[in-house]
C-alpha cells in the first residue's frame, strides 16, 4: 500500500535500528521467555534499549533522543512486532513514567531521574491503576496524607508493567486538598513493595507487579509540581495510548506476514492453501485492516508532531488498532491450523498478549464512550 | 479526525461547490425521485455537472477540468453524499466513457466527443459488462466482425449506466484477429437499442439499462487505436473505482451525520438516544470506519497523483470502502428505529444504493481474490 | 437439518395449507404491489386467510382455529416466506387485537368482535407505540378521560399496522385513576381517522398507518375489563413476537432458497457460482443461522404449548432469529450479483421488509436488555 | 431457556455425576496443570473415568456403558467445562480408539482391548493425521506393508492426543492391495514411539504427541477386519465431533457463567458492570449463542439415537458450535477486563483451549465446504 512511501528516511532509519534489535535480541529468546513467563536480562535489555535511543524517544532533553511522532510510533510498532511485553516495557519507561517527570516534574526531578531512565540504568513504573478501579481512575482510593513537610502515601495499585523491576514509580495519590497529585517515589523506600503478578496468560514477557504503598514517606518535592487533578495521569496515557496505536499494528503485522509465508509453503489438496479462496479472503481482510490501522497511526503521528493530536483522535487509534490487531492475529491463527497453536510460530503468543492491550490503557468500550462524548456531547460513562 | 488538515484550498473549493450543487438541485428532490425510479431532468442535470467541471474532471484538455486526483475523488464524495446514482452518472460519464476516450482514443476521436462530452451535453456509457459474465470480461460473447473496413458488433451488455439517454456507448467486443477492442458508438446507429432496466430496488435515481447491438454497422475509426486486450477497459475500471472508493465515503458520512442528529433529538426513557451507551458504541465504530475510508480514499489519491497508484490497490479501496460503507449505513438505520425505514430520511436510500455500489466494479470476493493474487502470486479465480 | 421429523402430521398440513395459498395468492403479485407500495386487495385477502384458519389461529372458540402454537408458528413462517406484510397483517389481527380481546375482553366483547375477525371480515388493528415513544409504552400520552360513564380518547398513534383499512382498533390509553387501560374502538368513531404512512421503503406491501385520536367518545364497556397496567399491551406483544420468531425465518428461508438456486444455475468462470469455496462458506453459514433459528422457534412453541413459555424466552428468540433472518438475506443478496438488486428476485425484499421487523416489537437493543435484565437482575434501559 | 426440560432423569443423573467428578478432580488443579503444561495423574484420571462409565460411554457391552447419545454429549458437556484436554482425553479414548475397535474390529480385538479401555487401565489414542496433510487424509503417506503374513507400518502421525501415554494405538495406513485400513498397534511394539509435542499454547493439560511408525512388525490379525477405505475413520471422526457439538457448548458455559458472576459482583463508575448497557449487550449475546448451541447439540443427539443423524448434520453442529464457544469466551474474556487475562480465572484458559478444538477433527472451512458440497452437490476442496 505504499506505506514506505510516507517515511523520510529519518523514519526508515529509526524503524530499521528497532527492527534489527529485535531481531537480535528478541526474536531468537522470547518464544522461550513466554513459555517460562519471564523476561530474563530484563536490565540488560533496558540498557540496550537505552543504548538505541528507545527510552523516552520523544522527549526533549536530558539524554533523551528527541525523535518525532512517527519515530516513536515506529519504534513501538518494531518491538510490539517482536512482542507486546517488550513494547510495553518501552511504552512504560518513556510514554508514562518519563513522560510525567519530564512534563510534569521540576528540573531537579528531571535532572535527577530522566538522564538514567534514558539510558536504562533505571527502570521506570507508573501507579495508576487500582484493584477495583480499572475503568474509573477517578475513583481512586491511594491517598498522600502531610505530616509536617512530609508526604505519607499508602494504597494499592495493580497491573503495574515493570513494578517489581523498577528503581523509580510515578505515583498517582488523593490528596485532602489538592486533588490528585503525582510523586516521584524511589523504589527503595521503606515501605514500598512490587510483588509480582502471578498466573498471567498475556504478555508473560513483561514485568506486572502490584504496588503496594504501606506509610511510604516522601519528602515535600516528591510530588510533581506542575500539574494536580486527574489531567496529570490522562494525558500520561494518552502518550502511551499513542504508542499503542502503532504497537499493535506490529503485533498485526508478524501475525498476517507469517500467514502469509505459511499459506505460500503449506499444501493441502495438492497445492499451496494460499492457492484456495478462502484463505486468500482472510489474507485479503487481514491486509485490509493491517494497511488502515498503519495509515490511521501515521496521520495520528503527523498531527502529533503538528500539535494538532487530540486525545479523543487517540481513543479512536487504540479504539480501532488493538481491535482489528487481534482480529487480524486469530484469523492468522486459523490460516495455521493446528500449527497455530504451537509457541514455534509466534501467532498466538501475539494474539494472547493483544488481549492485555485491548484491555489496558482503556478498553474498547471505555473508548467507545469516549469517542461517544466526543460525538454526542453526552457523557453516558455511568450508564 | 482532521481530515480537513490534509486538503489544500483548491481542495476545498471543489468540494464546496460539488457540496452546494448536490444540496441545490438533488437534495431536495431525491427522495421523491428514488421513490418513483425516475432521475428526471438527467440531461439537465449532465449540463449542469458539466458547467462546474464535474464530468471528466481529472481529464486534462478538451475543455475537462484537469483536477488533481484528491479533488475528483472530493467530487465524487459529495457527489453521493447526495445519491449514488448521481455519483453514477458523473463516474461512467468521466472515469469510463471520456477516459477511455481520453486515453484510447484517436485525435479525431477525442475532439469529436471529449468537449461534448465535458459539457454535458452528451452523456457517455461503457459497454463492458454481459448478462452472463458480470465478473469475468475474459468470457465476453460480445463480437466485432470486420466486413471490408467496416465493423459490426453484435451482442448484449447488461447493468448499462446512463444507457438509455447516452448518445454515444464506448463498447467493449471480441474479435476475430486483435483480442478485445474498444468502439465508438454514437448511439443513433441502426442496430443500437438501449432499453432500461425495470424493477430494480437500488439506485432508483439512475439510468440503468441493457445494451442490445443487433449488427451494427461501424466506420473503420470507430475503433479505440490505442489499445487491444482486456487491459483496456479494466484500466477504465479501476479508474472509476477509484472515484467510488471515494464516492461509499460520501453515503456513509450522510448516513453517519443523519443517525448522529437523530440520536442527538430523539428521546427514549427521557433522554436523547445518543446519551445511551448502545447508541454510543454504534455511532463510535461508524465514526471510527468512516474516518478511516476517508484516510484511505485520501491515501490512494495522493498516489494516484503521483503516479504510483497500481490498480490492486484500488481493489483495496473499493473492497474496504464500499464494505464498510453499507455496514455503516445499515447501522445508521437501526439508530433511526422505525423511522430508519422511511424515505423522509436519507438512510434507507443509501443502504439500498449501496447494494448496488457493492456489487458493480467487482464484488467483494473478486476484490479479495484480486488481492489475494497479489499477496500469494497465487490465481483462485477460478477456485 | 430434519426440522421436518420434529413435526406432527398436522403440523404439516397447516404448513401445506398456508404454503399453498401464499403460493397462489401472494407470490405471482408480491413483486408488483411491493414496487407501487400498495395491498391492493387486502379485505379479499384477510377473508381468504380467514377461511383457511389463519386469523387468530391460536386462539380457542369465537370462531378461531384452536391451533397449537407450533401451527401458528409455522403458519408465520410460510406466510412471511412470501413476504413480511402479509405476515404482518395476520400477526397483527391474530396476536395483537383478538389477542387482546380474547385475553382481556368482555364476553360481549368476544362475541361481538371475533367472529368477525376470525373470518376477516373486520380486520382489527392495535394502537400502543406513539410517535415519540417507540421503545417506551410506559411514557405513553394518549388519555383517556371520563366523562360520565364515557370514556373520550385523545392522542396519536403511530406505526400501525392495518390501521387504515380496520374496523376496529385496540387502543391503549393512559387514565387517571386506572393506570393504562385497553379500549375497543370502532374504526366509525367520530374522532378517530388513520392517515397511512406514506414514503415507506420496506413493508411496502402492507397498510401503515397513524392513528388519530381526536376526542374519540366510547361507552363505558368500551374498555377491555380483565386487565390494567402495561402488563396487558405487554403479553399482546409477547404474542406477537412468538409469530415472528418464526415469520423472520420464512424470509430468511427464502432468500437462502433462491441463492442456492441461483449458485446451481448462474456460472462465472466456466462453472456455477455454487462451486466456489466462497460461495459455499455463504450458503454454510446461512444454512446454519436458518436452521439453527428454526429449531429455537420450534422449542419456543413447544415450550408455549406446554404453558412454560416465559416473556424474555420470546425476547431471546425475537432478537435472535430476525437479527439473524436479516444477516442471511443480505448474504444471499450478494450472492445474486447484479441480479440481487432486482424485485424480480425476492431477495431484496425481504432484506428490505426485516429492516421493519427488526425494529417493531422491540429493536435488538431493546431485547438485548430484556435479557441482560433478566440476566443480571439489573435495570439498564434507561443507562 | 428449558432446556433442562428436554433432559430425562437420566440424562439429569449422568450430567450431574460427570459436572461432580470434574468439580472434585478437574477444577481444584486444572489451573496449576495448565499453567505447567502438563497433566499429571492422567492414568488415575483415566481410571476414575472408566470407573464413572466416561469412557466408551455410548457404546455397547464390553464393558461399556452403552448409554444413550444425549447423555454421552452432556458427559463430553460437563467435562469440556472443566477442561477441552479433559474432553479431549474422552472423546479420543471412546469416540476414537474405542469406537473403531467397537464398529469395525473382530470379537477378539474387541475382547482383548474394549473391557480394559472402557475401565481406563489402557489408554488408547487414534492415528489418523499427518504432518503434511491435517485437512486431507485421503493423501495419508503412512504404509502398511504385507510381509508374509505379517503386516509392516511405517510412517508419521501428528497431533495425536493420548499419545505418550496410550497402551494402544488405532493407527490408519495406506496398503498397496485394500485401500486404507485401519490397524491396533500395542505401544510396546519395537519401532513404534511417540515423542510428546513442546510448546503448545493450547489443551496444555492434555497428551499430545506424535507416532512414529519404523517399520513396526504386526501380525495378520492386527488389522480391524470391518472396514477399508477412508469411510473406517470418516466414521470415527464422525462420532467424536459430535462429542465435540456438546463439548464445546461446556466451555462456553463455564466462560458465561464467569463472566456473569463477574458482572454482578465488579463494579465501575458506583454500579455493577452487569448494570451498564455494553455489558448487558455481551452478555444477552453469549446467552444467545450458548443457548442455540446446547439446542442444537441435543437436535443431533435425539437423531443420533434415533438412528437418523448424518455426517454433514455432525459438521453442522461443529462448525456451529466450536465457533460460537470460542467467540463467547473471548467476549467473556473482554468481561473480566484485565482480570481475564490470568489464570484464577477459567475464561482464557478455555479461550485458548478452544483455539486447538476450533482445528481439530476439521477446520471452520473444512465444514464449510463439507455442507457447501451437501447443499450444492458441487466439491470445492480442491479450490
Amino acid at each position: 500500500m505504499g506505506i514506505d512511501d510516507l517515511l523520510s528516511d529519518e523514519d526508515r532509519a529509526v524503524r530499521d535500528t528497532l527492527r534489527s534489535w529485535a531481531a537480535d535480541r528478541v526474536l531468537p529468546h522470547i518464544a522461550e521467555w513466554y513459555e517460562r513467563g519471564e523476561l530474563p536480562g530484563i536490565r540488560e535489555l533496558a540498557r540496550e534499549l537505552g543504548s538505541i535511543g528507545a527510552l523516552g524517544m520523544s522527549l526533549k532533553g536530558y539524554g533523551c533522543a528527541g525523535a518525532g511522532a512517527v519515530q516513536y510510533g515506529l519504534a513501538c510498532l518494531e518491538l510490539e512486532a517482536a512482542d507486546s511485553g517488550v513494547r510495553s516495557l518501552v511504552s512504560v519507561q518513556g510514554s508514562l513514567a518519563m513522560y510525567a517527570i519530564h512534563r510534569f516534574g521540576s528540573e531537579e526531578q528531571k535532572q535527577q531521574w530522566l538522564p538514567r531512565m534514558a539510558s536504562g540504568e533505571v527502570i521506570g513504573c507508573f501507579g495508576l491503576t487500582e484493584p477495583d478501579h480499572g475503568s474509573d481512575p477517578a475513583a481512586m482510593r491511594t491517598y498522600a496524607k502531610r505530616d509536617g513537610s512530609d508526604w505519607v502515601l499508602t494504597g494499592r495499585k495493580m497491573w503495574i508493567t515493570n513494578g517489581s523491576v523498577a528503581g523509580v514509580a510515578v505515583v498517582w495519590a488523593r490528596t485532602e486538598d489538592e486533588g490528585i497529585r503525582g510523586f516521584v517515589v524511589p523504589a527503595d523506600r521503606p515501605g514500598f513493595s512490587a510483588p509480582e503478578v502471578r498466573h498471567k496468560w498475556s504478555l508473560r514477557a513483561s514485568v506486572t507487579s502490584e504496588l503496594v504503598l504501606d506509610e511510604v514517606r516522601l519528602p515535600a518535592d516528591a510530588v510533581l509540581p506542575e500539574v494536580s487533578g486527574l489531567r496529570g495521569p490522562l494525558s500520561c496515557l494518552s502518550h502511551a495510548r499513542y504508542g499503542i496505536v502503532w504497537g499493535a499494528m506490529g503485533a498485526a503485522r508478524t501475525c498476517f506476514e507469517t500467514a502469509l509465508d505459511y499459506a505460500g509453503s503449506r499444501e493441502q489438496f495438492g497445492k499451496p492453501i494460499g492457492g484456495f479462496q478462502l484463505t486468500q479472503a482472510k489474507l485479503a481482510d487481514m491486509a485490509v485492516e493491517l494497511h488502515k490501522g498503519i495509515l490511521l497511526a501515521h496521520h495520528l503521528g503527523v498531527r502529533m508532531d503538528a500539535g494538532t493530536l487530540r486525545p479523543e483522535q487517540v481513543s479512536f487509534g487504540k479504539l480501532n488498532n488493538v481491535r482489528e490487531a487481534i482480529e487480524i492475529c486469530r484469523t492468522a491463527r486459523t490460516v495455521l491450523g493446528a500449527n497455530g497453536i504451537s509457541l514455534e510460530y509466534p501467532v498466538m503468543r501475539h494474539a494472547t498478549n493483544l488481549e492485555s492491550v485491548l484491555t489496558y490503557e482503556g478498553t474498547v468500550e471505555m473508548h467507545q464512550l469516549i469517542l461517544g462524548k466526543a460525538l454526542t456531547g453526552l457523557d453516558a460513562f455511568r450508564g
